[in-house]
């Protein structure tokens, strides 16, 4: 189907917000085969809210509007909604009867009127809406028009997302099929392949069947894949689903690290805390970036005891306990060197693994020999150690976020190489 | 004056990639005091491209189109235009001239040939375009039809940008004022303070001036100040921004760190190497992200000689020599342990300055005594310490980024000071 999205808010046609729910839709509606033709972001002005929903309903098939549904005095969409197809403010009683229980707090309720809001604004939607989720305490509504539908969801992002996800492309597959259709969905996060080998690899899985949907996302360093399902019932989907999933997870195996929303250094932190495994890393080129990954998790003290930047090679020799003579012999960028770093790293610790990075991030300090993008990682494993050379390109910033990416994956496939 | 952002492209629309040019436009003509009525995204498609810019010239007085110049046969804007605006695409000759000279370079020419593109295209515009930066090669043009102007600029971020801050912004200028006006433009960073006190305090500059625009923007966690002046001359619009740009300074203080595109890692890196000192880091709640923020800047080995991450109380003790009885009497997180890691972690490097942090960033591990966002901040300066405590709220990775931007403040602030 063909669909338009339209955002509303004053804070992104004013420029101080940056619209990623429009994005967002996009990017999910697109994955299960629909066309957008159109995004418009929108003031908080009645009139033009109006006319934007009126001329989406002429070019397309569905319409998202995401905003303006909040209670305060500048949410302005239900009643330009109303205006525009002459859909009058009805009062939805379940919706009230949310917003009395919520109010029931009476200290919400004092710094409520304090701020001058009033919930009971969101039980007064446009005749016709069917509230999308009503045991969530979230805005959002559906109303058919012409025998379109318009999907009125939140502009806060994660509400947004949740219904979009539960409620708006579930329902579009329904309404497309002409009777319910049950949709089921995952998004692979895969390291170490680029787009184009990831589609290669599994774009012969949808062919000829309507039923199953890829979309791929590079989101770098890395390739998101996202595969949705859908069936005339739960079991049908269900089973379509685990048929897919599993080619998908056959034919591109540990290349898959995780699923849904977690990043490589949560799912490496999850393996070391699973395996009672602790961490210390010796990072140089990649500046402390690997180390800041690890520590973005919460819980990251469970396994991760710390790690030296070591940025000059006094350091190295200082804090590492490199020699003098490998650095000289083979240079501060070289296999050696850091193999010596995670020794280092690992018996100044007593961490179980000791990880380290040294290479040449640029502009500058490239040679023929080692240009700009070399990068040597050693792993010392339990007094196991080991090296691995990549050569990468890019800017600065690229050459560090793939070096501190590789790196954690080359711990995640060494634990996972260890049972 | 009211205007409106049209960008185009298929990569938008399925949404894999996110638009950030339109953003960029919105956020810069609002702080030069233009309204933004509507954001308009829509594919490679013709006929949509043509209704959405005969909708926009109805309800803007100027609009912006971004994407589709190109010269492929997916960029279809200029086509589109002709169309639309019954204006024949006619060959440019001062364009050509640019392209072929390009194209002298025959291993550029074999280059495109293969790849099936002709520059040549870039030649033909709709008819009556000016050309916006003829010696630049970027595409980018201005069309006047029914007497409202549509500046046509490139999808590259980058390239648009550039116009559109030395092409648009004055051009419309001009156009509004009815005369030639000419634009300067200053971005001030700011880290301290929050938006409202950075407006409560300078925003008595811009009363009843129309030639000297303010715009506000928080760019987590910092605040970005645009100052923007007009005159009629270019002597006129430097008087008045130099008079406009020294009470700013005035009013803010070493709460400016910088103008212009650098952050604050850039900013202390320029001063450490100005000064000629040698930085080294001991970071805890941090988890690396200062150390990562410092390398960022290419050359900050110069100046940058490593840190310590010391996640666990072992490794405060093994790496950075904090006594064992420090960290039983106050505990990891506390002034005195951050004074003896900002010690430490100086006499191991002999870097001019030792920095360390050490707090709670959350989500867990807070008490009534030191509750989360609780952070302690250490400076060793050639042997001189001192300690700073800061509470911050928030998030994880708010309070950790919270505590970077400090340290780094604080570093900066150090190098200020000693001159």
């Amino acid at each position: 189907m063909r669909g338009e999205i339209i955002a509303i808010g004053d804070e992104l046609t004013s420029g101080r917000i940056l619209n990623m729910t429009s994005h967002f839709a996009a990017h999910h509606l697109f994955a299960v085969g629909h066309e957008i033709v159109a995004m418009a972001t929108i003031g908080d002005t009645p009139e033009l809210i109006g006319s934007a929903l009126i001329k989406a309903l002429e070019q397309a098939d569905f319409v998202i509007v995401t905003g303006g549904l909040g209670p305060t005095s500048d949410d302005l969409t239900n009643e330009a909604v109303a205006s525009a197809l002459n859909r009058p403010a009805t009062l939805h009683p379940e919706v009230l009867m949310q917003v009395e229980a919520y109010l029931a707090d009476s200290m919400v309720k004092d710094q409520l009127e304090r701020r001058g809001v009033s919930l009971e604004k969101l039980a007064w939607l446009p005749a016709g809406a069917e509230v999308l989720k009503p045991e969530a305490s979230m805005a959002g509504y559906l109303l058919v028009h012409n025998k379109k539908p318009i999907f009125f969801l939140p502009g806060v992002p994660h509400e947004m997302k949740e219904l979009l996800t539960d409620c708006v492309i579930p329902r579009l597959a329904e309404l497309q099929q002409g009777e319910r259709r049950y949709v089921r969905q995952c998004l692979y996060r895969i390291f170490g392949l680029a787009e184009a080998e990831v589609n290669q690899r599994v774009s012969h899985l949808e062919t000829h069947n309507s039923m199953i949907r890829l979309g791929y996302y590079p989101v770098f360093p890395e390739v998101h894949l996202n595969l949705t399902t859908l069936g005339k019932s739960q079991e049908e989907t269900d089973g379509l689903f685990q048929f897919i999933d599993q080619k998908v997870r056959d034919t591109l195996g540990s290349y898959i690290y995780g699923v849904g929303e977690n990043g490589l250094a949560f799912t490496v932190g999850a393996l070391l805390r699973e395996r009672g495994r602790t961490l210390a890393l010796a990072e140089s080129c990649t500046g402390g970036l690997i180390s800041h990954l690890v520590t973005s998790v919460a819980g990251s003290s469970d396994y991760y005891l710390g790690g030296v930047c070591s940025y000059s090679n006094a350091m190295k020799v200082a804090m590492l306990r490199v020699e003098p003579t490998t650095l000289q012999t083979h240079g501060a960028v070289s296999g050696e060197t850091a193999e010596a770093m995670a020794r280092g790293i690992r018996s100044i610790s007593a961490a179980d693994i000791g990880l380290s990075v040294t290479g040449i991030a640029g502009p500058n300090g490239g040679s023929a020999e080692k240009p700009v993008g070399t990068v040597f990682f050693g792993i010392d494993f339990h007094g196991e150690t080991s090296q691995v050379r990549r050569q990468f390109s890019g800017k600065r910033g690229e050459i560090q976020s793939l070096s501190a990416h590789t790196a954690l994956d080359l711990i995640r496939r060494k634990l996972l190489e260890r049972n």
